[in-house]
């Protein structure tokens, strides 16, 4: 049914085809930017299709950047020799709010799923082989998500390395710092268990 | 902390200015809309500025429309001496939704709230009055919202037509039709039960 205006009903449909937003949802957020200040909303416009123009992958690390490195790759004082692989740029923050982390990252933009018919050129392994074969690289964390997809694409870019005689480790699998045995899924206490380390 | 690029932080932030949409959300919408097709963003900041411009209120009923005059205030079907006084254009939608209304509709662009500095002046309660006095209304049903701003306003509304000798009624109150007892809050129970009618 369309009762709101043909425009409006457009940007509720734009609004709906986000992801999490619901139709109801879609509704109050297009009612919500209608409601805005003629300028702030062009604002809001303009934000997109500035983001959309202005950044693009790094190069080196598929990161998204609007310089021609992202900071990460063109800082001097971090570790070239280790690659992080994540699947979304999201990742990369993640692990770099825990300061612990001092080497480089790989964002492939996805993780293999056949399901969804996401193949192995569809993501950036390909980019990920040559940055290896080209460079000086010690060590490769493999720190998609840990679960199927994640792991599939995990064990899959762990064999492709194999040639290239580099050292590929997996983020550690256990029960998270802080939370309670008795939440813990069977999966994650089974890894905790076989991972677990000396005192 | 800005990690991202700044054009992407900004289009973060704008998401996350959105009613209802906190910062991870944001993040997610954002990365989201920076991985569509060049062509499909374009559409979505379009959509919003189309929108700004082109949709605008009904000088009759305030409610959001494109051309002139909105559709129900348009069609000659529709009764005018009835108005339905509401708060928003999404409640006009729930009442047509309903298929059993055919007067036509007044919105108010929000309702009476002290505590959020919302005054009488702030919605369109004026163009209510004018529109009374110079037409031929039999009735004023108040459709606000059952909560304390909603009834503030319609009492206060239902006081300013006092001198204009209309009919104003208000929706029930009362148990939601296909509910149950079991879960109906005290103050619903006891308005029901003085709205109790014969069978």
């Amino acid at each position: 049914m369309s009762f709101f205006p043909a425009s409006l009903e457009n940007l509720i449909d734009k609004f709906a085809s986000l992801p999490g937003i619901g139709r109801k949802s879609a509704q109050r957020l297009a009612f919500y930017v209608l409601g805005l200040p003629e300028e702030e909303a062009r604002d809001f416009a303009n934000a997109i299709l500035d983001a959309k123009a202005s950044v693009h992958c790094c190069p080196v690390c598929q990161n998204l950047t609007e310089g021609e490195l992202c900071s990460i790759c063109a800082s001097d004082r971090r570790d070239k020799g280790t690659i992080c692989v994540v699947s979304e740029p999201r990742d990369v923050l993640s692990i770099e709010r825990g300061h612990e982390y001092n080497g480089t990252y790989h964002v492939l933009h996805g993780a293999l799923s056949p399901m969804s018919h996401v193949g192995p050129d569809d993501i950036k392994i390909k980019e990920l082989l040559v940055r290896i074969a080209d460079n000086d690289v010690d060590e490769v964390i493999m720190a998609t998500n840990p679960d199927t997809e994640g792991e599939a694409t995990a064990m899959y870019i762990s064999r492709l390395l194999k040639p290239f005689n580099v050292k590929v480790t997996r983020l550690a699998y256990g029960i998270p710092v802080g939370s309670n045995l008795e939440f813990a899924d069977d999966a994650t206490l089974n890894r905790a268990m076989e991972g677990r380390t000396e005192m």
